[in-house]
């Protein structure tokens, strides 16, 4: 598999991790998400990220998933490899790419405060991962309360030849885009590409400022991709109009945490793609009336978007 | 003016506080406010919330605020007095009840931690402003970083008589006004008010839970006033329709910190009811694209709800 | 009085706010507190800090105070101005410089994170008092969640003239004074006052690692004068033998929170300079266990420091 | 090795993790720092805790480590397992016990908040790690932000009954202590152990209080047995004379973070226990400056207690 590089753009979907209701790893189900992921013609997909449950994994089951996925695809697989501390991460990350990985996503500890802490962090992940190994940098303040400006990032990437993509959730983060673009035009940062997450809730306006594309889990990436399609062919209302279509049930799937996830496992169940919803503990399941709720914003949805209709 | 009770429901706005551009607090615009307030058929307002930027106040300004408003409308208007120590806040508390608020609202300290912390500061903070002024329990996690489960709010509303209504904006939020709505039918609560806040994001689904109404400053206050009055008919596809239209806009707005302000006062001032869309500092302008997004957002509602349309 | 500058040195106690058990301020026993602190011969006096309630008092209640020992001394009269807004900060410090304040001192809100953050918050609080007030740079990781790197501070005395010292408090903290006294070396920052908090637990060693001096609470500032005064003469076995003597109490008052400030209030109390000692709330009072604790650590002090011997 | 129960007592020191100047595990060095405290006539062993750099370790470093210390001693070894999910909790738990751990230890990730957070999340441990395995509850605001009141540790106790020991090391801590033995006399908790952290730092009194001893990574545990049995026998001012000559390097060595750990990989060294006082990244080494102020230190310790002369 060709290694992620800073030309990497479009929709790169975070995996959620399917689990059988005693909790094993569902391997027909992992299957059938990679499948269903390559019929959405998506660009890469991302395994092993806070979505995917990954901390709940032990490193035998991540590397299994790792396995499986980038077996049957040839699309770039990213693997996340956030860890407590740099031996873990190599572990991990070296044995990944070994079997295939295009790239890996890194996110900082919660418990990094200054500039200088965070750059620092990459620096030291970037010599525990080796400098060969393709990286994504996550900067999701909201769920890792670390706050990177647009110059940390800029000395990220500077600093890090390896570092070729950002994934984009700060919350407001649209200046943030424009500010990273500027950087690339004034000449003071190399290229890199900008993918955003944060379940997708700005993509509309982002990609409108310079984002690449997403790099989320929403549960219909079928729509993520035509927005970023629409988007490049310059038929903005036509973006919009799909976009705000989703927008009332996108928003219900990026309430953060484990309820979050648990809408998006109980729609692809719904889809057909997982046989169960369950996660791992810490972990929540969803009420009836938070299930009858979906239901109904779906219902809304496929008036417009006959994609999202459930099947009976 | 009557004093605030558990009755207290529809919308009640979270009102921003108009500043001249050289800081200075602009009454002219504070009247054409409340007046729109008024003209808007909101069922009180709230000054001096975080919204509000009071903690940019000194302790004169934050009166003399009050004491227009309240000069200026019959509905019940709400006061924010929360401050760094009980002093103050017994202080402001008893000067806006003279003049004739309705009640204050109280937010957290964001040190706070445990259960019993929570609890303790609700009864420091009701015995220094007095059992007899009501007041409003502000549950704002995102914002305040204090997490207070239903069982933390049970025992602050059966401690403290005077505690009427929640601000409830807590991000997910809807299985917490379920399980509120359960503690008074199994008894264990009595009946408080629930308004929620979080700038309407989930409004449509909340009222379905059970919520009262809502206590946020989203910049069309009709719609809100309109989502719920649909909703107390039954008529719930169209409150979605109506709320659905508003919310691609309605999420731009809800970006935390200085910039969501920002959008609601340019807004505001497009709207004709701010002279100007100045923030006291640490404060946020809209860039010119951001304006254009905000400009092109409310031209879509405006298709459908034509009170978004904007003077040219 | 003179205005505070970059000379200052020696021992300047935060001083502690006396309460009668009714909650009003204690002013004979601010006055005797004045007074004993002159007596105990120290540098200057800094009211209105952490320690001292500053958050719990109203504005009135803490101009008194300022008035008051301004009043009663000559020594400069340093006043914490730390508040939640700019327009809160200008009013008390205009108001206690014009009543003969030497300077202020400004702690960061405990919401910033980023490098940039921080230096543009004390910009911001520099524009707003004026930048003919003399101000002092708090730096207290452990109760204000703000970590300042020693670029950090460099930027902020650099771009403010206004910044005379830096309270330092950070824990570890002795390689930030050598880092900060090297870039007075290298020529690429001023010099500035660094006196040392944190309840003196390291002044042994920050006086020779090149602190000034003290600006902390601990209830013998005696012992804070000797120790800084026998390290300037160069006798240090004595210095360390005196401090030592002294730091198992020591470390016993220096636990963070009301706890801290309770074992102060009760040694004040005492040595008979308080009346009472309370706080007010959130207070925390001591068992009779730990008063008895209390006792036996100044028991052992006494056999070296006869100072440290209460009054039956 | 049988297993730990709630009748552990005495001093169980938190072992550092020994590394070459590569990185690698320095095995030579484990086993003689097993002989050491085997030497120092200790309680039992803690391996792989926050001070043995557990995250910097990858989970075949661990159980090696693990392995190597269970056995060379006959002493009880406690393995700590905390872990970012419970998969890689249980694997690594079950794994040590297999090879004869008597317990393991458990810290609580620090993005918990409320009391039912903190509860649920010892509940779903155990249930990770199976209800035969004992283990010991570690409490450290300072490192891990996680509060928690004496109420929910009864809890917590009260629900599993495989907890046998709380490592305390809230600061300040001793009325928690009180009140938690205070819970044992009124029957409303079971009795365990509770030994102490916080680099010992108010060891004196906490075993006045009612603690069973120490549980710390002091350089010198030799104090720390002696400070126990001293205050088991009564010799209340000896214990304290005792632990006051050793105060002054103690506070210096329990400094936060990696400084304090680079202090005792110093002394460990210096002692001639560990080849290399090297940590892995993140990492921090002792200034020349440092190393004189700790030589200082303990030279002044060894004019009353001479195990705390280095060799030359």
């Amino acid at each position: 598999m060709p290694a992620l590089t800073s030309d990497i753009r479009g929709v790169v979907p975070i995996a959620p991790t399917p689990f059988l209701d005693d909790g094993r790893v569902d391997e027909a189900s992992l299957d059938r998400m990679t499948d269903f992921f390559v019929g959405a013609e998506v660009d890469g997909i991302t395994i092993l990220g806070q979505l995917g449950e990954a901390p709940k994994l032990d490193h035998a089951e991540g590397v299994a998933i790792a396995r499986r996925v980038i077996g049957r695809t040839s699309l770039p697989v990213v693997v996340g490899v956030s860890a407590p501390g740099f031996a873990a991460m190599r572990s991990l990350a070296r044995e990944v790419m070994e079997i295939g990985a295009a790239g890996v996503m890194i996110a900082p500890p919660n418990t990094l405060r200054t500039d200088d802490q965070i750059v620092g962090y990459y620096r030291n992940a970037v010599e525990a991962i080796g400098p060969d190994v393709p990286f994504i940098l996550q900067d999701y303040p909201l769920t890792f309360s670390v706050q990177m400006t647009p110059a940390v990032i800029r000395r990220i990437v500077s600093e890090n030849e390896s570092c070729v993509m950002l994934k984009h959730e700060d919350w407001p983060g649209l200046e943030k885009i424009t500010a990273l673009r500027g950087f690339e035009r004034d000449g003071s940062m190399r290229h890199i590409a900008i993918l955003v997450g944060n379940g997708g809730l700005f993509l509309d306006f982002e990609v409108e400022r310079g984002a690449d594309g997403a790099n989320t889990g929403y549960a219909f990436p079928e729509m993520l991709v035509d927005v970023v399609k629409l988007n490049a062919a310059g038929r903005r209302d036509e973006a919009h109009d799909l976009f705000d279509a989703h927008l009332p049930y996108l928003r219900y799937e990026q309430q953060q945490g484990p309820l979050g996830l648990a809408v998006r496992k109980y729609v692809f169940k719904r889809r057909g793609i997982f046989t169960s919803d369950a996660q791992r503990k810490p972990s929540m399941g969803l009420t009836a009336q938070a299930k009858a709720e979906v239901d109904y914003l779906l219902s809304r949805i496929a008036r417009v978007d006959p994609r999202a209709r459930l099947p009976a």
